[in-house]
C-alpha cells in the first residue's frame, strides 16, 4: 500500500470530475458586508458576496460586535473546558435561556455547531429510545443523516415532503413503538418549505416525536424570528427544534430547544456534547445579542423577504432561469457541473461577483446551480449589477434562458 | 410510548447512580485566571479554578485578546458560511499555515473542534482506504472511538500502550492491507504518555499509518510546544497529528496536520468539515496569535512543568494519594463516585476551590478521582491553600491517605 499515491489518486478523481473545490480566500469588512476583498495569490480584488448564509448581515451588527468585545475583555478568549469541567459561563446559561424563550420551550442546549447539534441530538435520541424507528425526509441535511446512522436505530426514508408516503410508513408500525420524524423547515438548496403542521398532525395521530431542523428558518420567519414553525403557528407542536447560530444570527454554534427532559437526556448522554470543549463565552454573548436584536426587529425579516422577491422578479425579467422557491433562497439553474464552475469563475474574475457553484453531491447531477442569498444589505445597484453580469455570462456560455 | 416519562426515567437513573452532572456556572475574569466567580442561584462566590484545560492561561493572554478584538473589528462576528461557501477568510488560511509550520508538516486543516477533527478525520480516512484496519489504543478518547466506528472500517483494540500486543495484531495482517494506528500522546485522565517512537517503529515495520491525538500535548511539550512527538524527536515520523485550539492554546477549534494529500482528502471528503459553518475569523486570529506566543515562549512550558512538579511534591508531603503521572496532569485518587462528588462539593462550598469530580464512564469505577491541572498562573499561596483544603476534606470524609 502506497498511502500517498492512494490519496493523490482520490483527489485526482475529483479533479477529473470537475468536483474539486478551491476555497476563495476572503476578507469580510465589518460594516461593509456584502462588500469583501478576495485574495488571489495575495493580490486583493474587491468583490460582492452573493452566497453567504449570514442572511441578515448580523455578523457585522454593532450590538453583536459590542457584546463580543465586552465578553472578550471580561472572560478572555476560550471557555477553558468542556461544559462540565469548568467550561460553563454565565453567557452559556444566558444564551440557553434566550434560545428556550425564543422557541417557547422550557429548555435549550448549545453545541459547538449546528452540525454537532444534529449529529449528537439525533444519535443520542435514536440510541436511547428502545427499538426506535427514525423516519427521515429524503432531502435531509448530511448532519441529520449522519446522526441517524450513528444512533444505530432503524431508519426509513420518506419521499421529500410526501405526507402520504410518511403516513403509510407510520401506519405500518405498532403504536407503542418509539418513532421520531426528522425533517427540515427550509430545504436550503431548493428553498422549499417542509409541511410542518401536517407532519405534526401525523406525529400526533401515530404517536411519534417530531425533530425539526430550522437551520435556514431561524431568524428569518415568524413574528419574532423563531422560524417557519412560528410563522405557521405550530412551534408548540414540534418536540425538538434544532437550529444554528452561524447563519441568520451571524456567529457560530448550534442548539436544540425542547422539553427539560429531552434536553437533559441529550446533555447527559450526548457524546459530541460531553466530550468537547465549550464555545467561548464571547461567542455565546455575541449570539445572545444577535438573537435579541433579531427577535425585536421584524423590519429585518421584511426587508430580507422584499430583497429576495425583488431579485426573483429581476431575474424573471431578464429571462434568467430562476428556480421556483417560495423562500428567501434564490437558485438559478445551470444544469452542468463544469459550466456551473466556469460561470462562477467568470463572475468572480470579470465582474467581482462571488457566488459558489453548487454541484453534485450537494444537489443531484443535472441540477447544478447558482444559489443566491440576497439580504437586507444588498442594495438595488448591486442587484442590477448582479443581474447584468449573470445575463452576460449566460450569453457568453450560451446557457439556457428561462 | 410516553416519551416524557421515558426521558425522565433515564435522568433519574443517572441521579440514583450519583452520576448526574450539575454544571458549575462560572465567570472567568480575563487577567485574573485562575480566579473566577461562581454563581449559585445568582449569588456570586469567588473561587480558584483547579480543573481547567486552559493549561497555560493563554485564554487571557493580552496578545490573544488583542488579535481577537482586531479581527472582530475587521471582519465581524461569524465566518458567514462553510469553508467552501464564502466561509474561508485570510485568518483561516494563516492559521492553517501556522499549524502546519508548528508541526513541521506541509499542510493542516482546521475544524470547529478537536472532537469534530477526530470524528471527521478518522471516519474519512477509515472509509476512503479500501479494507482499512484501524488499530486503536483501548484508552483512546471518545472522539476517536466514534470516528473509527463511523468509518465502518474494521477495528481492533490493543491493550493500553502495549507494544507487544500491538505488534502481534499488526503481524497477523497482510503487509498490503491498509492499516492505521490511532493513539494519544498524553492520556488525559491518568496523565501517562503514549510510546510514540516505538509505535512509529512498528508502523514502519508493518506499513501502517500513524494517527496521533496530541490534544493534551500541544503547546506543552517540545522546544516550540509542538507536542510530545516533538519532545521525543519523532514528529516527522507521525503521519497525522491531531490537536485542539481549546486547551493549551486557550481558544476553541481543532485540527489535523499531515501531508497535503491527506489533508486534501479529508478536506474534500470529510462530511463534518464540508457541511458545517467555518469558525469565526476572530477565533482563527486569536488561535494563531496564541500559537505564535506559545511557540516562542519555552518559559511558559518550564513554569508549567515546575508548577506540576511542585504540586505533586506538596501532595506527597501531605500524604494525599496523588496518582503516578509523568505529565502535567495531577490525579488524586478517591475511588468512589459519591464521595468524589461530595469531596468536590465541600471544596467548592467551604473552601472556594473548584475541581470537577471525575467519575465513571470517564474513568473506570473504583478509580474515581480529582484531576488537578496546575498552571503557570497558580501561585504558591493558592497551592498551599489547595493542599490544606484537600487535607481537611480527606480527614472529614475519612478518605484513604497515600
Ligand atoms: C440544514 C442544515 N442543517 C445543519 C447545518 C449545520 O449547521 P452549522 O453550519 O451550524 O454546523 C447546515 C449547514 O451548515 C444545514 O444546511
Ligand atoms: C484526548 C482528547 N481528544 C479530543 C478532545 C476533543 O477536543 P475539543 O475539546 O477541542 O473538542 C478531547 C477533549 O475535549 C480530548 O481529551
Amino acid at each position: 500500500m502506497d498511502y500517498t499515491a492512494f490519496f493523490h489518486d482520490r483527489i485526482a478523481a475529483l479533479k477529473a470530475e470537475g468536483r474539486y473545490r478551491v476555497f476563495a480566500e476572503l476578507a469580510r469588512h465589518a460594516g461593509h458586508f456584502p462588500a469583501a476583498t478576495r485574495f488571489v495569490d495575495g493580490a486583493p480584488q474587491p468583490v460582492t458576496v452573493w452566497c453567504s448564509n449570514d442572511y441578515l448581515g448580523m455578523g457585522q451588527h454593532p450590538e453583536v460586535l459590542a457584546a463580543m468585545h465586552a465578553a472578550v475583555d471580561e472572560c478572555g478568549a476560550g471557555a477553558g473546558g468542556t461544559r462540565n469541567i469548568s467550561g460553563t459561563s454565565r453567557h452559556h446559561v444566558a444564551l440557553e435561556r434566550e434560545l428556550a424563550s425564543l422557541h417557547e420551550k422550557e429548555a435549550a442546549l448549545v453545541f459547538t455547531s449546528g452540525y454537532t447539534a444534529n449529529l449528537t441530538a439525533l444519535s443520542t435520541l435514536g440510541a436511547l429510545l428502545p427499538d426506535c424507528l427514525i423516519l427521515s425526509d429524503e432531502l435531509n441535511h448530511n448532519s441529520m443523516i449522519e446522526g441517524i446512522r450513528h444512533s444505530r436505530a432503524d431508519k426509513v426514508v420518506f419521499r421529500h415532503n410526501d405526507l402520504d408516503h410518511l403516513e403509510s410508513l407510520l401506519a405500518a408500525q405498532p403504536r407503542e413503538r418509539p418513532k421520531l420524524i426528522a425533517f427540515e423547515s427550509v430545504y436550503s438548496m431548493d428553498g422549499d418549505f417542509g409541511p410542518i403542521a401536517e407532519i405534526c398532525d401525523l406525529a400526533e395521530r401515530y404517536n411519534a416525536l417530531t425533530y425539526l431542523d430550522e437551520v435556514h428558518g431561524v431568524g428569518l420567519y415568524g413574528a419574532t424570528g423563531a422560524g417557519v414553525a412560528q410563522r405557521d403557528g405550530v412551534m408548540h407542536r414540534v418536540d425538538i427544534i434544532q437550529g444554528t447560530l452561524a447563519k441568520a444570527f451571524g456567529v457560530v454554534g448550534g442548539y436544540v430547544a425542547a422539553t427539560p427532559e429531552i434536553c437533559d437526556a441529550i446533555r447527559s448522554y450526548g457524546q459530541g456534547f460531553i466530550f468537547s470543549s465549550a464555545l467561548p463565552p464571547a461567542i455565546a454573548a455575541a449570539a445572545q445579542a444577535s438573537i435579541a436584536v433579531v427577535r425585536r426587529t421584524p423590519a429585518l425579516r421584511e426587508k430580507h423577504q422584499e430583497r429576495a422577491a425583488t431579485l426573483k422578479h429581476l431575474l424573471h425579467e431578464w429571462r434568467l432561469p430562476v428556480m421556483r422557491s417560495p423562500s428567501h433562497i434564490v437558485p438559478v439553474l445551470v444544469g452542468d457541473a463544469a459550466r456551473c464552475k466556469l460561470a462562477t469563475d467568470i463572475l468572480l474574475d470579470d465582474f467581482g461577483i462571488y457566488i459558489q457553484p453548487i454541484n453534485y453531491p450537494t444537489v443531484p447531477r443535472g441540477t447544478e446551480r447558482l444559489r443566491l442569498t440576497p439580504g437586507p444589505h444588498h442594495d438595488d445597484l448591486q442587484m442590477r449589477r448582479l443581474v447584468e453580469a449573470l445575463a452576460a455570462v449566460w450569453r457568453r456560455l450560451e446557457l439556457a434562458a428561462a
